[in-house]
């Protein structure tokens, strides 16, 4: 094995990437160095890659960087204190790298450590032939699973999509539930994957997009509406013999989805927020909010790692894994960077995978 | 409709059972009148009609009495306070009666009232062409499922299966973990099935007769273990990676199996006991329960009306019903109940359904 | 007994109450009629009393109306139907009279029925000399503890403290947290003597009004705060070693009190949403909830009736029955509404009751 | 600092100890070096001294050892990864040194990993002047307490405790509800103070011991049996209006107690077993466990770190440290650990604390 490796680097605060040699990373003693098999692209990477002003604020303290945080790949080296893999495992990884000594790790709400350092956004990432992380943070994949690499790597996003389903410590199972997603992106449309597995009454999902419309129903969706031509609050109405969505999952970022949602959510409903709004929101928080007796959660990765134990089992079941496949409409060696990132902005693609060729 | 209708009845502390011509129940305000389509037989109902120890003593006091409780209909009359339901209704019943004012009903903990009423038990129940029932234990099917009468009847131990699989307040999800089903008679049966919905990561079925064992199959079990042949703390291991199993469900009543379900569990896991044991039965709590952390669940009842909600949520989804309908094996008019429990009290039938014809 | 009684009247839709003589209240077979005790005034009282925007559109369609829903009283009476009280139990009350075959009623979430009545706002109620309940509305008082009738007049907004101090489902104690209550009016006041009973690290309280702040210290706060004269945000910080409160009960109302409350709140914190906001809010979403990991309640009503539980549980201490007992500053006889009401409106008062007198 | 060190240590497997002059322990990079301010004597600590069954079956394999597992001291020394404690913090010890990478470590129940170290049983431990644990085993006691000695060495046994109060997951608050106490040694003693605390309804302790009954009532107990003299069950269910206790904490280990606790417990109670029972007990499941619809949990170690946050968070309540400090009443230097330990065995001591002199 040489000492250099080729990475996806974000070197100048600007749009646009750069394809250096650098030194394969270091690793401490309970760390595992991985060989990267396949990456994902995730839309914060496209954040980075545009640079705009989020990227500029979060990502500028810590140029130079390799970017990418969704990634499975195979151990080929480990610390002296890693005890818990062995060379030649096959691993994803979750991309929060946490403290294990804040208040919040400590209360086990890693997903909120306050020292975390994310991969490919305050720590070098996942596009890359290799990549160092602490052993803690890989979770081996079944060998018997034969999982496709795409599968592999795709297991952080998925993390998002079941944390949003299973927030921590609400009581109400999905089973039974009818639930609401808004916006069809790769992580709404993993959610719907995910609630049909377990258990959901019916699935309603909301998007503005044709071809995420058919992927949401090819993930299992029972009634797909395209709020640009019919009042989603009315025909949630009418699906639930007007109790509406016992769960509502926010994943558009759009207030005018929010809004919706909170009319189609029935009094004492469960609501998720994960997708980002670009500003403060208005919301009749009397109305819609306390009169309702809703439970509103901000969802922010995963948790670590019960999250990941139920993502894993529901790979376990065939048809889910078909299913999360089909998520998959392009793949381009890392030399493409830009085409993979041009796909992703003009919307072409729904999951983009990076396969690590140099070449 | 004339004032009389045909009855199985249980007249006397003895085996058997007789088919009477009795009244039609009068209902009070708040209650309706359900013409019976369909009832199906517990194993309950077996023991009282054959009369053993447990019918003397819990049913004695309360004949002669109607029995059966397991069944679905249609209203055809309702109290003057009966504003939630409309003539004509397709009703699943909860076979509990319960009082609404004990300090277990206003903690809403309705399957442990403790004034509670059990039709075919201690008020008269289901094995009839009429009865009476409070319409708060009424669930209404959902008429665009247009459910086999089968798959109406059947929801009381359906919900048995789903509240062992989902005990009250346990935040633990099915979803991603390891379900061990200890006794694949039908709530054993349809909880597999249901675990199957709600993203177990593995179903382990263990059964010693045969046909149960390929019932489990054909339910989705991943693994199915004959405990005559085959070590069942072993197997478990091996398909856990020896970590044990994260839910253990106790259908069987035997103690051995519950032997056998405590050293295949995992630290940390959940146990549900739902089979009854005729004996006290000798534990070691030190090395099984505390050292292992487990969190055990005595089970009884349906949770009112969470689980009840949970189950038909589920029937929505076709492939469950389609599994739940194989579990019938057998089917007979009421005027044939002594061959119905016959194929029971064999074990040649798994369930069995009734159909109220009496001429 | 007579079959008139005086009652406290809104007649017209306008500012004011009329005292009038009205047949005393009939009772369904279900029911009881309660010789009242004690009465207490809520906001909401004087709400419908000065009859404002929120009290046209909701207490508009019911007149006219006996108002006034905090309250307790001898059974004097009850319906055929009636078997868990006597006359002569010492009850206080319920004011949400549900229906108990919604979906929220049937998921045991009765504090949002969809069809209830509430005393005083929808249906006769408490300011009064009688009134007429379902019985499964009351809860009787131990009458070992000869609880003086203001604290079994008050037992219902006493609820809305504990329920918004613990919210239907959350896993989170109360126990070993630090609790920031965010507005110190009379249910502000009662969460604080409750957190104090239930084991809180810390008690924080946020008041404007000085009269108001000296009770907080009297009800066990541990820091109390003048918002307009110190930066809560800080001081939190200061006295949570930088981690930021467990828990926030925002009580106020104040868009301000919010936006502090959710800089103060840690992250993976709840926050419990009680007073109502005249105006929609613009909340920073991202920022302050999602990237916050929070968990948000909505609160209204209690939980019926665990609640109920919990608050008659804590009244069994001495201590706590001492503090609560000095939240009453002012008592009127009935007459006196006008005064009464005075004092609320001008807020020399905190905690006022009303003694069933006419004469 | 000498690089030698006295501690009491197990040397052969036979009942006694030495006093032994070893080298202080080394410290890896994620470990602290601990001085030892005070330790506290266990159970478990006096079965190792006098080298019973379970002494030698499970600490044998680690002899020769450094004993005892309750300590508090100050950081003399820490790693160079250690950034959450500085040189001089006075912290308490989890006795649990978990591995952080098993199943059940990812799944946030470390109490239950499946390769943890136990100080002062499988690794040395406390009864020393120094020890060496990873530094994530540290809980800084807050300076501005300045808690006694006594009550920083405690807070081992004090989380187990509060764990068998709050077992991992259980959603229903000590708030409000009944907890009966069975047996009443330290950990029982301080469950009561603890209850009392976390505003239980009424506490009932049952102790055989006039002593340790003394000290119930101070602990706060409201009601206190004398097993041998009264009826257990018939006195809970007269103190209950016959309901029964909510929660029963099983701190004996004597089989007489649980099956009293079976029959004292309300249906749907929850029911969790601390005390460690000598042998196999034979246990009615069906009429006590699964008819009554009960919550068993088994309680091992503490919740790393909730229980630790509960535990800490109660010591901020003056009164409650008033009452732990009650439980001490024997102090001795370490050279009298024969002493000590007879005190215990004798079962005239209650808490007893061993301070680190060795002249």
């Amino acid at each position: 094995m040489s000492d250099k490796m080729f990475a996806i680097r974000k070197i100048k605060p600007e749009q646009g990437a750069e394809i250096q040699k650098v030194p394969i990373p270091e690793i401490r003693d309970d760390e595992i160095l991985v060989k990267v098999i396949r990456s994902t692209i995730c839309g914060t990477d496209l954040h980075i890659y545009l640079w705009d002003h989020w990227a500029n604020e979060h990502v500028g303290p810590y140029l130079p960087l390799t970017t990418g945080h969704e990634v499975a790949g195979e151990i080929v080296k480990k610390g002296n204190k890693v005890s818990d893999f062995e060379i030649g495992d096959l691993v994803s990884l979750e991309s929060h790298v946490v403290c294990h000594h804040c208040y919040q790790c400590r209360h086990n709400q890693y997903h909120v450590c306050q020292n975390s350092k994310i991969l490919g956004v305050s720590r070098d990432g996942a596009f890359a032939e290799y990549l160092a992380v602490p052993s803690v943070n890989a979770m081996k994949n079944d060998p018997k699973l034969n999982l496709p690499p795409n599968l592999m790597a795709v297991q952080e996003p998925m993390g998002n999509a079941i944390h949003t389903l299973i927030p921590e410590g609400d009581p109400q199972d999905i089973a039974g539930n009818t639930v609401l997603v808004l916006g069809c992106g790769p992580i709404g449309l993993m959610s719907i994957a995910a609630a049909r597995e377990m258990g959901a009454r019916k699935i309603i999902a909301s998007e503005v997009a044709d071809s995420r419309r058919e992927m949401a129903k090819q993930m299992g969706a029972d009634v797909i509406i395209n709020p640009k031509e019919e009042d989603l609050v009315t025909r949630v109405r009418e699906e639930t013999y007007n109790v509406g969505a016992d769960v509502v999952l926010e994943m558009s970022g759009a207030p005018a989805a929010l809004q919706a949602g909170l009319d189609a959510i029935r009094h004492g409903g469960r609501l998720s927020l994960l997708g980002i709004y670009a500003n403060p929101v208005t919301v009749d928080l009397s109305e819609k909010i306390i009169f309702k007796g809703l439970h509103v959660y901000g969802i922010i990765g995963r948790r670590l790692f019960e999250t990941w134990y139920q993502l894993q089992g529901l790979l376990n079941i065939p048809r889910f894994r078909e299913k999360i496949q089909k998520l998959f409409t392009h793949e381009f060696p890392m030399t493409q960077i830009d085409e993979a990132m041009g796909v992703l902005r003009n919307r072409t693609g729904i999951k983009v995978a990076l396969i690590p060729e140099f070449d």
